[in-house]
């Protein structure tokens, strides 16, 4: 059953709506809250129909994870890390792994989590020789693990002493020598548990492994960034559509005109109709960058391994623009929706600057000026690199 | 013949350009260029195949438009404005009447220039009987009407005391007691003749009449606005595609490094970078949101009298939406290409001056802030009206 | 003894900073902080020397305000008001009343609560007949009522039906009948006990009025205002000097170079140093232009009854100027410091998105737009009217 | 006698602002214009009285450039080079040769121009020994050479083959081997005559000398790159305050109000209202950090050789963030202007785009990127160099 009407899902949306800002202000892990996206089928969208998934297109996808960005853009982020770690799967797994690990997390609703992060390279890996034959032994840290804890499998990355990549794995959370760690306590973005786990020989079986350590690179692999960038773009632009659509609840509802305005009602107010003008823009400009964007990541996708560097790269520069774009939406319009809304929207009890504090903290993830240099260097010198933050 | 393809059309472009900046310095009429626009087969683009046109859609029509404005806006105006008019004949004529002026267009290929301002009510009708029945006599002025100089024919609007709405009529450009007035002389969009035309009981016949004083607006015809917006937002988007062109031209070949810049060529320039990056995002984002707009565009055109006024309206958003974006680039580009091209690029000879002055001028149209209300109360209360504006 | 050196009050400062995030997260009253400022000798620095107070002119006593602003806005907050107050029983008070007042909370160093604001009239004043003759009884209630719990006194206006202007008083908290609402949970300036007071037939004896209902205003009360503008001025100035502190600490000592900057250290990032050259160049601004207002705002003190409308107006006018500037730095700088900190300074355990929510809430008071519409009047028509938001 | 007061010189701005229009599209030497300037006694402004100026510090010489600027900043760039030359001469000159020049030129009002741009390093100087004892003879070119068509003196520097610093010295324009080049035609600032200079076996005798080549640079005469930068301040402020006077003559005598503004005049619109104060919000923060920043300079200049290197440098970060402000309020108010004055205000006979056009040609000077990266680096490590181009 593909679940993606509004009539079915609008129940979930407004249940973790109206629990957001408690969950905000508690922080840790939002176990009842997973549940209800995991009840809602939601673990199998981004899953082929032959492992008994829903198969639907990544269009389909992240408008899922962008809905639910709207009202609780950290509950979307783990969301869309377990969809990044299924795709991660069909995108370095043999055919038997992907049928021996996506069917049953179709079939029971299994969560994935992610310590995949190549820039933290404390996990190290070593050579055992085991019953089973040649295997690894894991030990170490990974840090902003999304998602890992409360999940049923991770995909990780670690390090071999002398080889130039790293090794790529499935390993199964619950299990001993995996530790999880309860010590993400952020500004925002609080219920991601995005914080570290630790390994104290955690075997891997050469049947778990998804590419040994130096196995180069292929072109197919990096779509898994293309991917990634799409997870933060689509967050970042539920969280400007949900602080608009509170501007928009507030003016409507419970703003007063100020004292010279001359009108009846804050509604009709000239400056705050130019400034939902400025917000509806950038979230509507926002919105139509992204949704180019995934048609090319869908059509990229549909190639497989026929994929081009060209189409490649066409899809990570129209990624890019859509992220430039955004991220400054969800940042000026979380900050924005106050001047619309008025004073009394700084009540806690609302928790309106929560749009604001999990912006700010997501897009810290690859500073923006470096994006936008890039896409200077596309546009002088048609060049755009398919590494990891491309 | 559709004329449209890169091949064909890039010398016409290319001749346009080599003349431009001579062109803008010395204003008035742009008589050889025009020939070129018509000799290049231009003036069919929006007749249908019925009239002997090539019948193209509107985005095919605008795409034209918008290449010819990178490299010379007023003659894009132009151009744009011709394609205008015929289509003020496909929403108003009778039958008779589209066949009547549009087949000689066509095949002749005859300029068609613009009287319709309906805020200029300088130009009163007046009831006559002649030997032909009943029609009316024009006598008064009209401001801007672009194109109107070495034309054949033109649309104009104009009053009749006691009516509500004003005539709106077709009138042979060239006869007596018509006098297109040389008094077009502004800052930028130097060659568009939009200068004022003035009238001696000037006869029009009911034959030629579109729509008599009085009549009541219909929803089908308000779709001219939509395409008189459009024609502005190409015409932004070519100034600003236009000057990023000149830009990233100017760096690649002739810019220098900054002294303290630390890098060899002005290309590898961090800020000239970023810089270019923002110029670039604002063009493709214009262009994207343009493209959306104009598919809006052509799909209402589609349903001829069968519009809804949902249609209507979802098609004037995305073009204000468009507008708003496009006005913005073309004067950030138009500025900033300065900032990347460096000092020497203000030397006159190279005019480049003229995508900001271009731009300045033609961006006055209807003010930036009002369209972003609008957007605001689209935004809140989901109202938008169908009016000239819009 | 003037306290104001750096030397003498820099460990409070930095006491107030190493619990101000701990303080942000809890909330309410203030207790300990506000006592170390009271032991510090703030609380006289306006009381001028006659009543036993340090007559610090303005510029000493908001340079005091700014500098807790930087640390905590919240307790900067609750000073100010305590300074506000004093300066309305100098405005507003008799010789005696000033005397009988003043003379005590110098020397005790007694807390001032505000209940002045006029746009709340539900607080309602009833003529009495006393044993000391005529007086007024209070009923109803006032809201952001900053720094009024744990206060000595407070000053407030109250409604008299049928007179235009409302009646101005001293009243002390401490007593019968008045009840400190604790109801103030706000997303910022958390702590500066802002929220309602009610009063339940509270007397108010002659001697104790400071207006009577229906006495006309006169122009120098009219600086009340001018001193109210110049304490938001003093904070948002403050909260954005303060998060650049903490984005130059930030990143000299935490932050980590960008993976392709290609510099050894984030110090040396070019895109770090343009947006700290930025916010240097926001904070700094606004520093200018608020140290100019005060300027104008201690001449204008200075002529006490004997100062021009024009003197008033240039006062305002250049408040304003400085208002709206500090008001965007505190946002922009509250903002921007995580872009040059990095992601690890999100830390919860850090707090430094209080600087952002201090300022966005504070910020709301009276819109920027409105304030921009009379400084374009005063551009346009020379015209800056003396009301209570100039 | 001191001329500067509004009365004696106001005939003098008006003349020139009634010719200014004329003068930009003419383009050229304005032979005229300047003498309006010398007969006004402008030319002796910043000479000492000792030699028969008028003494004034920088606050009153460039107080009167940045009024000229206001309508001619073409000729407010002449004269303030011309002032520029006569603090070459008092910062490098020996005593004798200030007189030998200076008395002269206050006396009779002779014009310098500048041939010192050390970036241009075309010009060569060769060792000849002739009657008088050795000096040099300079042969080659330099660029952007203001003022110095028509001059009486110029300052010039000059390569030495083998020296690390170039030989500084006066020489006389109007002599037998220079040739003043009529080749200065760009987009803005049309009449500074910045062409080239050629030179063919110029000589240059000891006693012109300012400084020999090798001859390493003092501290002190770092100084003049601080007076260089503020004209550039001064030119830029002036620029955007003219455009600001021009937006409000036009918005109170021309503009009409939006058909959908609902308001009676242009001048109540509530955008344009917003709009003028933000300009004028630039302008006056830009006008008061150019004040802050030339009351320094006076302040530096009065230390003379006693000047420290941290009043240097305070007094350049001053400039640098006024620089900033200015180049930015130049732009943005030369553009804005027309925003609030209307699509009429695009006539070229108006030729209301030279504020833009002379701003835009203007800063380009030196790259505002990189003046925020040494603001950036001021606020992070306390550091500022004293070179050229600070």
């Amino acid at each position: 059953m593909v679940l993606n009407t509004q009539d079915q899902f609008a129940p979930v949306l407004e249940s973790l709506r109206s629990t957001a800002v408690a969950r905000d202000q508690a922080g840790g892990h939002a176990g009842e809250a997973k549940e209800a996206l995991r009840a809602a089928g939601l673990l199998r969208q981004a899953i082929p129909t032959d492992f008994g998934g829903d198969g639907q297109d990544w269009a389909a996808v992240f408008d899922t994870v962008r809905r639910v960005a709207e009202v609780d853009s950290a509950l979307a982020h783990v969301l869309a890390f377990h969809h990044l770690q299924v795709a991660t799967v069909l995108i370095y797994g043999r055919p038997e792994q992907q049928a021996r690990w996506l069917t049953p997390t179709a079939r029971e609703g299994l969560w994935w989590g992610n310590a995949m992060n190549p820039l933290d390279q404390r996990l190290v890996a070593e050579v055992v020789v085991g019953a089973d034959g040649e295997g690894y032994a894991l030990t170490g840290s990974k840090g902003f693990c999304s998602g890992t804890r409360g999940s049923t499998f991770m995909t990780l990355s670690a390090a071999l002493p002398g080889s130039a990549t790293p090794l790529l794995a499935v390993v199964a959370t619950q299990q001993a020598g995996v530790r999880v760690g309860e010590d993400w306590n952020p500004i925002g973005q609080r219920q991601t548990d995005s914080g570290s786990v630790h390994f104290a020989r955690v075997p891997v079986a050469t049947a778990d492994v998804l590419r040994r350590p130096g196995e180069p690179p292929q072109l197919r692999q990096s779509v898994r960034t293309c991917l990634g960038q799409l997870v933060l773009v689509h967050l970042y632009l539920g969280l400007a559509a949900g602080a608009l659509a509170e501007a928009r609840r507030h003016t409507l509802q419970h703003a007063r005109p100020w004292l010279y305005a001359g009108v009846e009602k804050a509604a009709d107010d000239p400056y705050r109709l130019q400034r939902l003008g400025e917000m509806h823009l950038q979230v509507q400009t926002a919105a139509v960058m992204t949704e180019r964007a995934v048609q090319r990541m869908d059509a990229l996708w549909r190639r497989g391994a026929a994929l081009t560097p060209e189409q490649r790269r066409d899809t990570a520069v129209a990624i890019a623009e859509a992220k430039v774009l955004a991220h400054r939406a969800s940042l000026a319009v979380g900050q924005d929706l106050f001047e619309v809304a008025g004073a009394r929207a700084t009540d806690a009890a609302l928790g309106l600057d929560r749009f604001w504090r999990n912006a700010r903290t997501h897009t810290l993830h690859d500073p923006v000026d470096y994006k936008l240099r890039r896409l200077g260097s596309w546009a002088l010198h048609q060049e755009f690199p398919a590494d990891f933050y491309n």
